[in-house]
């Protein structure tokens, strides 16, 4: 007899295959439009007996096994109709049938699907009214057009209530006979809209390309619009002054192998660190049930959310706005990672299941990779007595995922190192955004970063979400201060005593760093004390000191993104409840079910089952160095212990001197002589 | 004929030994204890007509050479008397002169030496006081006294004005026969105090043992002060559950040797930067004349001060505030780099010169280390047209030095990268200063981390001092900050603008932080514009956003560590103003001559030759997790290119594939699978 899979596994290709057909037989003769298949993880309850049972060591045959649900997303037109349903399914794959069924309320939007996207390329070419608007620009000889497909924005009003697409407009110089030449340098002032029921233009919204002195909606250029554009290449091959010749090979290498290991069902242990990651279609790579040296640390963690707002004041780009999470799903939007380019050494890489527009399963190879990294020194310390030093590094282990969406780029790493801490870093990279503006001119909402190429401001506000589970699931949230206090003949008699303040979060509430008070943010277990301080063992978490959204209060932009608004949320656990900006963000004019609403239920948060939400936000004001791709700008979040242990859980890492390592000599050129061992 | 020394070159060893020399003579007959000899740097004035001239290729041996200075800081008892005094002179080596000379007011005291801490050790061991004292304690047996001298800190009254030396007391368990055994966890609650006069020791402050219900003043405990306190190692032969056995080895090679090439006199040459590095006993690792291909971008670089002042409101701990600069000097503090063990890969090390205190030249080995490091992905982009991925790795150059203060270490880092940014790190490891608390009490000042042993809560306030010089000398300085917009019809009709806010700074002085604002600080020549964006060529200084120091204002740990009450400082340039707190802190009861001080000159630093103090503070209240060494806690300031360049100076970084990345296979076990390349 096969096991079953982990419940943790993300769904298989046969699973998915099989939600599908579950899905097409629960609507026969209907046509089925697929836009979403993954694991619905199970609820907490059960998942956690399973887990216990298997942290115990108590796992048998007749040990309840939670059941294999996929949630499954689609539009159906039944037999007869015409009009495309919005609709979910939860399928039990065991017993081959829908177990929860929800036609979605037409003010939401389904998360859109690259199948859209390429239809509203194929749309937008064939429109008459678009090829009329690209002939009045003159293109230069050779060029040709390249459409970009967006998600619309927020809707202006609830009254327009379509399915739309835009694109933002660019042309490419084919006649340099290189299909990777970069055509963001050449934007085009125009967007197309197409309605998605009667897939046609509906409109060409034209840009302004104006500066600071013009009118907002000055549409002061047309004819020869790309004429003072210039070119802007990445691929080496197209480099102007080449590549530079300097840069010697640095290379990674484990004779004995990875420190790590990974089971087919997923399971990491690595340094005293054991959990799973899971791959599914909204969030990309998910961390479960992180446990170290035996103890329970987290649920699950994972990305929630990231809202990118720009901060042009022509309209249309206040619907510049896009839910890269949301609206949709980051998990279609992975890279397939290659070996030697997107990390060094020893690597793991894990496929993901994404599903096409017939629902059939695809894998989506090499999504994620596992490796491990030297990060410098971790803890050094020299005997002055006898000048004996003992010093060991940082190994990490990272689980990695890079996204894609468009012109750009994000790495999202979980970073495990030896001491108990975890790093969750997000770098952006990849091409800005960037729009027509005439020659000579500036806008104080951007900066030209290329000849004719206006980059605008913007943010990139992220979430990150952290179901703790600090040596259980009933944990409390604390944040901790550090202020000046008076001084007082009986307290602080001198004026160097600090008070370290702690104010327990008692409701779901969303609340700010303070970084000029060292406002900390604690998880602990107040049932578990450490035994060495006495105090609640925990874990501190620690945001990156950023500012939060800063769409006018009101504005759409505002809206939609409700949980940008504060740096830390703390909402109490419910099953299924991942998204920090909602379940339906696409076109969304407000945040619903997101951070703002489950913190309205003013449910108590003290040693309950708690959830963790981080927000940071990345004030993106783009330098002429981000062009033509940007160098990553680095975020990170850590998670660290905090009287969690009864020592520095790296202690215990050897202190070996590494035998590789070598003198370089004094010219830099590595010869014979440095090539020899001290 | 020898070609003279580069003018940035630190003192030979033969230079310093001529520059004692020249002292002795100038003092016929006297005794002299040498503290302090290092290079005293040209004048910029001098020095940039000499680098002008070098980097123009114009270099001959008619281009003036500013003449050879040594620092020299001594005290000296000249014939027939009995007082030292304290004193500094430059010394021109070349001419064998002393070309000035400074007796120094009785106000300040001189930096610290290490022979000063010897002195101290030997006369407390020897003092009936003291001993008495240890015999009172009843010390377990085996156990054997531990003296660990410390600066005496900043003097309660002016009128007490006398050279003091403390120390921290503990106990080392020699039965354990291991001289490297660890004694912190044994903290005896006496501090010993030593006139430097006479060589006595004068005084024994007894320190409360007491908890948060106690007076402040109790002193509760005694005999058997040590018999709640457990062992604490770190050594591995020591430690208890040995290491872990599951680290395997993670190499760094560089087969064809470095991409860097450093000459004899220190010049660094790597991936299109150009620097030369110095060492000097008071700063030790300074990065001089700093440009990217071939344009100026910084004067100077190096970290200034660092202020410790600890929280403990029990007297004499108002006096535990350590200046790790310039209390003694941190390049006498320095460790000396051992291969495989403080960096990885090919590595070329650097020796500094010091002085004893007959005032000859002393190597000291390996005090600075230089490195090649992968730090993940630089930029990535997609073409989602192709499929095509460029991706190129984020190579770094790293100047390392590593200091030991007593109980504690930091390992600063230079670190440069292909994109034009400069990252300088601290990281804070080794052991968290402890005193004594009784079996079963907690205190809110700090937290127990090993049984009778309370960290106390501490802050690291670190100044970095960044000499700009953005294309040419003249630069100004001001901060950029993203402001919320209100909803208005003709400027943001949508909510979705912000507000990109300059402010140049106009004169000297004194700035904060202001996270929530997105404000930055930006370095910038107004006479060069960016030919793309139109805007002044400029660098952006990213401090982290931390706390100020927190002892009360009026208070003797407030006044003395001024710098630590902003987060950036700008100032006019003058030659040798180097130092945050001035250039005496030992024993200072206020900061003088510090930033404070030049800020208060008022002058304008528009397009003036400016400096910027970048100072970060770490509030540091221990985890368990800290003992008993802590992992890293890293503080990163960033000093990146803003419209300096023309586009992404990385763009040129070769995406090769690394050949020596391996696929690992299911099991983490790496064997011929894992061993075959893809």
């Amino acid at each position: 007899m096969v096991s079953p899979p982990h419940p943790l596994a993300s769904l298989s290709i046969d699973e998915t295959n099989q939600a599908r057909d579950v899905v097409i037989d629960a609507h026969p003769g209907a046509s089925i439009y697929f836009r979403h298949a993954s694991l619905l993880e199970p609820p907490k309850a059960e998942l956690t007996a399973f887990l216990d049972a298997e942290h115990s060591g108590n796992l048998t045959a007749s040990t309840p096994q939670p059941a294999r649900l996929a949630e499954v997303k689609y539009d159906a037109i039944e037999r007869g109709s015409k009009v495309p349903v919005y609709q979910e399914a939860w399928v039990d794959i065991g017993q081959k049938k829908v177990v929860q069924h929800e036609l979605i309320d037409t003010e939401f939007h389904a998360s859109l699907t690259f199948p859209e996207f390429d239809t509203f390329v194929e749309v937008c070419e064939k429109s008459p009214l678009f090829q009329q608007k690209i002939k009045e620009f003159k293109l230069p000889p050779g060029f040709e057009v390249v459409i970009e497909p967006w998600p619309y924005g927020g809707l202006d009003s609830a009254d327009e209530n379509r399915r739309f697409f835009q694109g933002l407009i660019f042309a490419a110089d084919a006649s340099k006979g290189n299909k990777d030449t970069n055509f963001y340098p050449y934007p085009l002032p125009i967007i197309p809209i197409m309605d998605w029921a009667n897939q046609e233009i509906v409109r060409i919204d034209e840009l302004a390309t104006g500066g600071n002195n013009d009118p907002l909606d000055a549409k002061t250029h047309k004819e020869g619009v790309l004429d003072h554009c210039a070119s802007g290449e990445y691929v080496p091959e197209l480099l102007k002054g080449g590549l530079r010749k300097d840069l010697k090979a640095l290379n990674v290498t484990q004779p004995d192998g990875p420190s790590f290991a990974v089971t087919d069902d997923r399971l990491i242990e690595w340094q005293k660190w054991r959990f799973r990651v899971s791959f599914n279609a909204r969030e990309g790579a998910v961390i479960h049930d992180v446990h170290y040296d035996g103890r329970s640390v987290l649920y699950r963690l994972a990305f929630s959310e990231m809202s990118v707002p720009y901060a042009d004041p022509r309209p249309p780009f206040h619907r510049k706005q896009a839910f890269d999470f949301g609206d949709g799903g980051l998990g279609h939007c992975c890279n397939n990672l290659q070996l030697g380019c997107d990390c060094l050494g020893v690597i793991k890489y894990l496929d993901g299941v994404i599903v096409g527009a017939d629902g059939t399963a695809q894998k989506a190879p090499n999504v994620i990779c596992i490796h491990e990294q030297d990060n410098g020194i971790n803890w050094k310390h020299t005997n002055w007595r006898t000048g004996r030093a003992v010093v060991t590094r940082r190994r990490e282990l990272v689980v990695q995922y890079i996204i894609t969406l468009a012109n750009y780029e994000y790495v999202f790493a979980f970073k495990f190192d030896q001491a108990g801490g975890i790093c969750v870093e997000a770098r952006a990279t990849g091409i800005v955004s960037v729009v027509n503006i005439d020659p000579g001119k500036t806008a104080d909402w951007g900066n030209v970063v290329s000849p004719g190429a206006l980059a605008q401001n913007h943010q990139h506000a992220f979430c990150l979400r952290i179901d703790p589970a600090i040596d259980g699931h009933k944990n409390t949230v604390s944040y901790e201060e550090s202020l000046p206090m008076k001084i007082s003949p009986e307290s602080n008699p001198n004026g160097n005593r600090y008070e370290v303040r702690k104010t327990p979060v008692t409701h779901s509430s969303g609340l700010d760093l303070d970084p000029l008070a060292g406002r900390t943010f604690k998880v602990q277990n107040l049932d578990h004390l450490n035994p060495i301080s006495g105090k609640p063992v925990g874990y501190k978490i620690l945001p990156p000191a950023t500012q939060k959204l800063l769409a006018a209060e009101g504005s759409i932009q505002y809206n939609r993104a409700l949980f940008a608004q504060h740096h830390v949320w703390v909402t109490k656990y419910r099953d299924h409840e991942l998204y920090a900006a909602g379940r339906y963000t696409l076109q969304s004019r407000k945040e619903q079910g997101g951070l703002a609403d489950m913190c309205a239920r003013g449910e108590g948060v003290r040693q309950e089952d708690v959830v963790v939400w981080s927000v940071f936000t990345l004030t993106h004001n783009p330098r002429v160095e981000d062009w033509p791709v940007m160098p990553v700008e680095i975020s990170q979040v850590n998670i660290v212990p905090a009287d969690f242990f009864t020592c520095n859980p790296s202690i215990d890492v050897p202190s070996s001197k590494n035998d590789a390592s070598l003198l370089a000599n004094g010219c830099g050129d590595c010869g014979e002589e440095g090539k020899s061992k001290l």
